[in-house]
């Protein structure tokens, strides 16, 4: 099986209104609420993909209590969440239905004890016995070591379990040292962590600072794979307008679905490229368009990059 | 004791962020949650006041849920609310630390059935028995007749129990013609009701279509009443600085227990008028500040309006 960590998972809610305008009042027109957070996505679409699935991570509180419920109702994925004492938090995206833009509210993240991150640490553990490869996936909430991601890779690595990282900032930095096998940030986060943005060179020194194979996504431009076989780069054969939200949670699904099966690169990141694009088409955020995905994936161009292949 | 009803109770949410901009992303900094809905702020003020009160209406769902748990911690209020199988709405209040302006989000109500309503009006009768006054506040749910208050104001009237009615639009319209004690539009409300944009003659009209006694709230310019026994305005000594959400509930908190024991109108207003005040000088919204309201009540200027006493 899969398997997905969030460790600041998120209850996503959606209103609709007809106009948003700062300072004046509102009549919310729909309300919609799905449970969020970069590893519960991917679980989703790797289920919806028919692979077996299983979503680990910290919730705890009344948003928590609906994510779970939610999750449960989920076709597929797993709910092996740890329990914690803080609230989950909930992101509020604000649709202006007027022009289609989205105004994005964030709560932090609940506070997590150290008893908490121990309890979870010996359930991954547990699930790291069965899992065929794992993907560690977004932020940290407070109270956790920024190592947190370090530490779980070297369980993982210890295990035997490939696994993949999708973070950005310092938990990055300090989990690209422990060699995960793939990371994937954007192009703004490896120049974040590397100090250029060029991002061939950017992947480079991220595969020397001991990331196994760095896929950065490039946005419409495709994505581009460093790994030890060779650098490529793939691109969609159009462009696919519509919501880019969890996007890049699909291509996560894709690469580790790859990771676990050794399949060749190029066909990883055609499925990657193929599987992004087809969220984006997808009306719902975090969802993928299906006849998109099908049609697209035979037409992704990927070419080699010998200049970059290797360092 | 107080009886309050709050057909379409709220979870009030509060976020700060540094500064709110439409159509980007934002960390929420702080966030608060409290009960919300009219009957339950007049319900807060009257406990604060010393009186025993009780809240009924209708919650449900995850966030009735978290407003019924916040409401049993609050001091003095006793939770009388009748379950629904919908999901009580939430209010998102989005406070922009730059300027202080807050943007509102108002979710839709849930939908009551028919079940619902007879089960609460069961639990309305029981509880009239034991009440020395009832205030009826706020909007409609969906699903709900919009005669519904007209009905609640009909059993209060059977029970011998004065009432209070504060809503706006066709159910005050209904309400006022079932005969309450006192209605407490604001201006607006009033205008809307009558059309008549001229308070003291739109009050008088409030009183012919049914009410007993009607007080306007004006803003900064204090409250009008018009009852059988004379009409009065009174104002506040001084110009009030602060957050107004919660000042017409803090009112009408006042002017319940003036009904309740019958103290001469002068007196109620000017209890609603100082309350007002002190609710809009408190640092959180729908609280009072008591400082403010000993300072202020026997200050509070009242005047008979003899052009409109009687009609």
């Amino acid at each position: 099986m899969y398997l997905t960590v969030t460790l600041n998972t998120a209850l996503d809610i959606t209103y609709q209104v007809p106009r948003l305008r700062a300072h004046e009042s509102h009549r919310v027109t729909d309300v919609a609420e799905r449970p969020g957070g970069k590893g519960l996505n991917v679980a989703r679409v790797l289920a919806a993909l028919g692979h077996e699935t299983v979503v680990t991570g910290l919730a705890g509180g009344p948003a928590g209590a609906v994510l779970r419920t939610l999750l449960g109702e989920a076709a597929g994925v797993r709910d092996a969440l740890v329990p914690i004492a803080g609230t989950t938090r909930r992101t509020v995206a604000v649709v202006d239905d007027s022009t289609g833009d989205t105004t994005q509210l964030n709560e932090p993240g609940p506070l997590v004890s150290a008893t908490e991150w121990d309890a979870f640490c010996v359930r991954y553990e547990e699930l790291l016995a069965d899992a065929d490869a794992v993907a560690l996936c977004g932020s940290l909430p407070p109270g956790l070591p920024v190592g947190a991601y370090a530490d779980l890779i070297r369980r993982a690595r210890s295990a035997r379990v490939p696994v993949l990282l999708d973070t950005s900032g310092e938990p990055l930095r300090r989990g690209i040292a422990a060699r995960p096998d793939v990371v994937k940030p954007n192009a703004a986060e490896l120049a974040q962590l590397t100090g250029t943005t060029e991002p061939a060179r950017a992947a480079r020194d991220a595969r020397r600072r001991g990331a196994g194979a760095v896929v950065a996504s490039l946005g419409a431009e495709g994505m581009l794979a460093v790994t030890g076989e060779g650098a490529w780069q793939a691109v969609p054969p159009e462009y696919v307008a519509g919501n880019p939200t969890g996007a890049g949670d699909s291509a996560v699904a894709a690469l580790l679905a790859g990771l676990a099966s050794g399949e060749p690169w190029p066909e990883r990141l055609a499925r990657a490229v193929a599987l992004s694009a087809a969220t984006v088409a997808a009306p719902a955020a975090g969802e993928f368009d299906r006849t998109t995905y099908d049609s697209m994936l035979g037409r992704v161009a990927v070419a080699p990059r010998p200049a970059v292949a290797l360092t």
